[in-house]
């Protein structure tokens, strides 16, 4: 008696992507009655059986947040009861994932109650992309297959030759050092960090760009584009420091209030994010690029499922290391 | 040194219950800084200490269902690390209770979801109110504190001399039998049953009402008003059998839909909820009559937090025991 | 290097049911050394290697309820311990699972702690039949793959033509109202109930049969028959109704007290069981009918050994779903 | 407010113990409706409210072994969901406790199973005596108050002027030299040991006594007296080396198939035990005596119950540490 | 009955730290009797009854870290079996805090695993300094009370005029960039950062200063100085950029290897640490500051005892909130 | 799709006997990078990847013994994060199971706390050699694969004729007597205890042989030889009691403090131990003869991986079961 195929499922907080993953590795996404009812009680149902099978379930704790989670968390179940052989949750935006420490007294740290909940329901792994800080694998004891944009990211700028000396790589504010500097190492460039100083009393200073930025052409990087006001301030701090050139480059891509509008209107030549958050048709606008992370997903799957490393996958395209 | 005071909490389903139990104990609702960012992360706060408390969280999961989950979730993460002696969640309707077993195979049991996660976080008392299936407390290992609405509800009828011979209590489908039931025992009245026929190849005979209650006054009674379709139904299956007047009964007014259009055109004279949900103006009716469960769940708290037993708060006015 | 095959284990509650359902499977009953000393300690030793084996262990919770309970329990130890890759428990009858909802203050949920304990040693599965309430199933996380009787009861009123119009379906009281409706839509046939009325101060309407019942044959359905007074006083309540010909069915033979002379006595015709509980040769009547569900069993096992699904197994012969 | 006053429930095994204990702690055992049914199933319901309360309830493990199991296990869920504070389990005689390790491929090891079931329904303490093994101690990660009936027994031998040079303390068999060596430096004695030689090709040497016995008065010591051969059988090597007097001690008295009659013939003068086992008056016998340990678990009880030590609890009337 | 008062254990990894500790509560250590073999094999025993007790057990997890973290471990088993009421771990160093994320495939985390461990014996609670990454509060399910060293070293500087303009803040690596701001701030200074440069391709610029350092008085600040190298290799890349005095400032002073010469050796004028871990006499030297933590620890203690919030604990003196 | 093939792992605790076990079973041991920083704390990382994999992991819990434990801890941690698919232990010498039980109040069980923390982590079973008690075995949920080094010691004196009637085998303290029996067993021989008397107000009675010894060659054993006193002490007790030659035997050589110098001064003639902990050449010495038991190890590895069973392998050369 063999082992039955894996199986993969997608609830619908990225439906392009889990279609886009389904044809790269060559199969079809299984099928699933989902319903949501008026008061937002939400109904699945695994159309056809699972038993002894892995799977592999799509899901993104994207907006809205909290309906998208319970999604996957109602599916887990269904599938443990239906006999999977093993559960792997892909979310690709790893949401609550700010809400890593507590800031202040009395908070709650809620990427640690997400990774309860996900853990008490018997998942087995969390594939996962660029969380907000990598220390959020450590909430899980199941395997997390923490996987970087970066390498696809990346690729844009060795295709279009945006490398080396008169570029430089800038961390819209200090908590994006660390991820601005991979970026930099990644294209051999030098890198720069925008503050905002901590004696506020002076406005005029609130603003400043350490690093050598003048003339150069300059790569904003983040993790998150949430209202964009990171990214925009940034910009026009830069463009004072005498950039000639902005591009904004984060994986996930959340938009939320008037985030299109402001990116529109500034100084930012481009907007590169991938799809890891579906960006829907109302929020596109004409600065946007989307790098699709499907295949990295795919890739990952087809190796976890075989039982190949994946340490490669997190490489630059010159093969650049850029984990450590 | 002596034990601190206990808190409650009120975390936003149903704003005014909360006022109401914290006036009727002498309290004051503890304050928490509750924020809901566009994509619906929610953040939360406690604003005082909570060190060594016993803290009582009002939280309903209803419309809409999964935010107001997370938020009690997200509280009680927050109040385990704030050093909370004991987390005690009061949970007036308790949503996904009707997911309780597998209808159909490779469905999910959700409300056994719903009690994983919250214990799965450290709770220690679950107080909630006509739940969808007793068994449902045994989705919990930890003690659940269940209130029944019926001595409040038929509190009502008593003090309008609606009991005895001429009043039926009818279930307005099979699933309600045992609920209608325990309502006529303590209205000291007869009970009988709306029913959808299984044989529907015979149209007319679709809805066939056993029992006798030509020439009486009807009291319809189930434990959730959703769509509205099965009470407005079965009250023209029993006008059409000759009843006289009809009350709808039930604790839970989940009012979704249409609801509210098909209950004020229905026959029925007056509908007879509780405040375990919180019935929005816009969905207020001019038959909607809305009994206050404060008091019970007040009194449950006061009894809780004092060490006494609250046998008694679950029986009819004239201690008719309807729990049986 | 090749999976061993699978093992199935009889722990003694039910001797010729594992025998035949070895037997249907084409295998043969793995061996195991079990003793009961004088104080009732049980000490068991499987005989053979289980190493790396899936296993399925036949045992049902019947009297003696807490002996055979117990031996279950120490099989998982000691196979777990053997290293065997999964316990599968086929558990035909689940006693205790009528203590499923606390119905006093202070009583226990005695099925919840089973399950408890059974997930405590580490189980894998549970394969069970006709549970007192659906909702048991959730008190498990491992998955229940819940079996029904209808079928296999059903085709004896199939072959026998007892199908249709003349027909109906009756429950012996309220809390099978459910069932019976059930079994009535896989005959084609009509229901009825018969309740002890709630107001017992006037005798004579202490039993009332509610549904049109006159002049036709009768089944009574219930999920266990225990000391058989509901039955028997039902079928009294029918007789008295007019009911031609009585039939009294049910999955779990517990017979304890006097059953067997009851039901003897009484105007029921015949008493269809299945073998979940085993009768011995001196509970062993004239109208007594006992349908094996062993086929049932072992298809199951076969299934969920291949990784087939079980759905159409809880289906009835012409194809209905008695499930929902 | 007060934290309410500790309880004490007694299930059955041992009813003069536990009104013994309640006696000497001035209380009442608390109330508890228990029923076994036909197929013996157990129902029990705490009578009145024990919210907030420390329970203490006396049940052994003993004959019917699996049947007051499960009454302490039922009990303990009845309890927990009734809102008790902590639930002691007072085990005076632990069943199972013999096996306690693998002594062949594919045993359980039944007293760890238990120890897992008790911890997995939520007891916060166990309160025994006697362990067949002190390390069945580390089977739980609850805290263990692991009394000793040493002292007690001892008492009669320092009240009656047994001790000393002329005495001789004896294991029965090998496993009990430890026992029988911490009993003699109780009593200031010598030790010995009758073994069943390992060559048993040579049958007139089958059992061998080593140490110096002869023209002594002995002690046989065991924890258990179960069939009563081991000790019969020592008896008889002990004559044969000359030993002027005999005593058997042992303080659980399991007594199944022939042991009174197997005692009672033997030339043992008398039969020490004590009360964790109840013996019914059909087993009772002129050579036994019964030493009462409810003072030691009466004294236990009250000082975990006022947070004192119970060190000197398991020390000898003359102070002599009977523990390492 | 009254609750006993609380007892502070100090395992030996900083015996000054706890003494101080206590006496500062008014009150004394309580004794254990521990011991180590010559396989390094740890013994411990419990001196006085602890039942009921809450216990604070303050032991670092530094040098020897596996010793010490075993002797933690050990007293908490012991702890628990001897039924303390609560084990409240003070751990004023968190060794392994630095494996807190995966850096390259198949890493351990093992500060998580650290955490695991702790939560596995029954803690209830951790206290510790200054954790090397915030999110490793979120490893834990039980409350955290992070505290930090901040306040008690700015306080240095406040009491010696150390602030304002002429001051500069840096950060050796981009890693501390977050810790040098917050300082900053509490400072009321500007921050800088030195920084590996990432194209070390020219070894000339492997150090670079960002930020306005010249003519400046610097303070290098980071969580350990383990090493050494990264404070050194900072100063002599500021002593290059122009600053007219250094301070290097770390609550956790690891000292290994050759880090006290290099230090002694440096430019740095002097350096700050904490008692957080104990700097044996043969590593002290004349730059040296030691600054007490243990008031703040003292006054934690006593606070988390009485119920009190200790948010005021970590903020500035003159009450700037360091956390965020 | 074919599972891929185990892997061996050896963390550093007995390097040659790893070597050993790999090359008897044809393979090589997996490379991982170990380091162990000046304060002692431990970094690996595996190197090539374990996906799916079963790993068996050799580390003995032998000096350092806070060390070695730490290092297999963080292996497992590491190998779980990456997706190893089981982790079994293989631990030669399990460290600190002399800690199995208190002996004294607030004593620590260490033993269970090891289990405890191997099972937190995952582990899915251990292999193990000569526990201390065999009750070990039961503080693991997980299967225990327990083997025995007596055939393996045993087959030396098979080959060299050791057996027989003139032949005694010892137990060097009461605590040893059933070991000395089962080897007694093995080599048909008769067995003798050496005591220390309890009363030891005589000073010459100190030590006592019982069984008979004089004139008979005498083979001492024990489970560990750590201070080498117990031996030592007996060796002497023997000589005065008449016997012509003396063996030690044990599997475990802890040989801490004099223990080879007090050996090699003894009147043994010959020390014979195992290869469970690796002996340093400072500590080899004329009368030392290590057997090794690599092969028992790499045969187990063989057959766990294989589903066969172990049992025949814990028998004597000519096939006496010595687990009994």
């Amino acid at each position: 008696m063999t082992t039955p195929e894996y199986q993969i499922f997608s609830l619908g907080s990225n439906p392009e992507l889990g279609i886009e993953i389904a044809k790269i590795l060559g199969t079809d996404l299984s099928t699933i009655d989902t319903r949501q009812f008026a008061d937002n009680e939400i109904y699945e149902r695994i159309e056809h059986t699972v038993r002894g099978r892995d799977l592999y379930v799509i899901q993104g704790i994207s907006d809205p947040v909290n309906d998208n989670f319970m999604k996957l968390m109602i599916f887990i179940d269904a599938a443990r009861r239906a006999s999977a052989n093993t559960i792997n949750v892909v979310i690709p935006y790893f949401g609550y994932a700010r809400s890593d420490r507590k800031a202040r007294s009395r908070e709650p740290i809620s990427a640690r109650m997400i990774a309860n909940m996900l853990e008490s329901q018997g998942i087995k792994r969390v594939i996962t992309m660029d969380l907000h800080a990598d220390q959020v694998q450590g909430f899980f004891d199941v395997p997390v297959d923490h996987l970087l944009s970066m390498p696809a990211l990346g690729h844009y700028f060795y295709e279009n030759k945006l490398l080396g000396d008169d570029l430089v790589v800038v961390a819209p504010d200090h908590s994006s050092v660390g991820r601005a500097r991979k970026f930099a190492k990644l294209l051999h460039a030098e890198w720069a960090v925008v503050d905002r100083r901590v004696d506020n009393s002076v406005p005029d200073k609130a603003y400043a760009v350490t690093g050598n930025v003048a003339g150069k052409r300059a790569i904003l990087i983040d993790d998150i584009i949430d209202t964009g006001s990171s990214m925009v301030l940034a910009s026009e701090a830069l463009l004072a420091a005498g950039v000639t050139q902005m591009y904004a480059v984060a994986p996930h891509a959340v938009f939320s209030d008037h985030a299109v509008e402001k990116l529109e209107k500034s100084a930012i030549q481009q907007v590169l994010v991938t799809n890891t958050i579906e960006v829907p048709a109302a929020k596109q606008f004409s600065k946007l690029l989307q790098v699709s992370v499907a295949s990295t997903f795919a890739e990952t799957i087809r190796r976890v499922n075989s039982f190949e490393s994946i340490e490669d996958l997190i490489k630059s395209p010159d093969n650049v290391d850029v984990m450590l």
